[in-house]
């Protein structure tokens, strides 16, 4: 059964990372003690060693160890072996042009499909939905596809940001953003204010964390859900 | 000769679409009377009818007519006919995508490198440079490539934005993004603020309007440019 939390963000302002949830993954990595951590999104270009550090000395506060996938010969394979995954943050095109690169894609949606606890941060969670074509990233390499794990039957937008008010500027803001992906797809996307996250049991999607997030579905106006509401129906 | 504008946005905060401009595209048409426009961008989704439409509403205030390219049997062909063509903004990946499906990448730069006067805002800026890597868009549809006019030797990042002060959301900032796109690639990067473009005359190209401009090179810190200045050299 499936046993996945989908973040929004590592860090909210002026927190630690993952500081927020560390009881929420005390509780998803209960049964394991070493957590596999890919470190693929390389957020800031850092390097996959210096990252897993970072996420290792994070994981230390609840007496986990960390081995980075980078670490071992074959990716792919030792996605097989690990007992707790987490695709941290970075850049969504980075992080899916290495997965598809080290034919991890099957075999991590094999693995947790099965079970294996999964942590996704930011661009670790918008992999968990459909499609790549909600993220907020740029677009630095070019993936040979924007499919994703679909470990939800929608799309995440993590860091979802609401208007900012009296703003100048004519860029477009998230919702006209995600307004246009409907044009040319109908499957729902979720935004994830930061700080919220889905936590999925088997076939149980439910948001957590304080704040309300906004649900965008094809023809119609977006709307916003409380905490703690089920999400199993929506696709 | 190459004869272009290269703006970061159609419309600045407060104002009219192109009204900052118009004065400069009254120059760059100047010897035509019909502007062929490519509305395949569809900011917030609009047809292109009616994208079109709006266009044609602009320019009349200069004396000039507008087509829009989906009028035309043959997209590809009406590129090699235009004698003024403006490629409007919207969503870059929706953009390049159906430049490539009716196959107009090839026959845009051979006409504009010809000299047909080319004007393009926020998207239709985007892909003159090198690659669409440094748009700010949502991925929304696939492209076949990332890989653009090549108008400048260098990508362009429209509605380059600044950090804002005592905000309080974790995603990156413009600049972080962009610095991430140099662990991938060596060009150089134009973050071009809104109200500010390029424009190229042959082997010149210069920074106009009032704004000063932020260029990203390869390994190096970022830096600012004052109007005026001719970034000829930059490769």
């Amino acid at each position: 059964m499936k046993n996945i939390i989908i973040a929004s963000t590592s860090t909210v302002y002026g927190g630690e990372p993952l500081d927020y949830i560390l009881e929420e993954l005390q509780s998803l990595f209960q049964d394991t003690k070493e957590i596999l951590f890919i470190p693929y999104a390389r957020p800031g270009g850092i390097t996959h060693d210096a990252y897993t550090n970072r996420i290792a000395s994070v994981f230390s506060k609840i007496n986990k160890t960390v081995k980075g996938i980078h670490e071992f010969e074959n990716a792919s394979q030792a996605i097989l072996q690990a007992k707790g995954i987490y695709v941290g943050g970075g850049n969504t095109f980075v992080l899916v042009s290495q997965l598809y690169k080290n034919d991890c894609i099957h075999n991590l949606k094999m693995a947790i499909n099965e079970g294996v606890p999964y942590l996704g941060t930011s661009a670790g969670s918008n992999i968990c939905g459909l499609t790549m074509s909600t993220t907020n990233d740029m677009p630095i390499v070019y993936p040979p596809s924007f499919k994703t794990l679909g470990f939800v039957p929608f799309n995440i937008n993590p860091h979802y940001l609401d208007p900012i008010e009296n703003s100048k500027h004519m860029g477009e803001t998230r919702e006209t953003r995600i307004k246009e992906f409907h044009h040319y797809n109908t499957h729902p996307v979720v935004g994830l204010r930061e700080g919220s996250w889905l936590q999925v049991k088997g076939s149980e999607i439910q948001l957590k964390g304080t704040l309300k997030a906004r649900v965008f579905e094809y023809n119609q106006d977006a709307y916003e859900i409380e905490t703690n509401t089920f999400l199993n129906e929506l696709t």
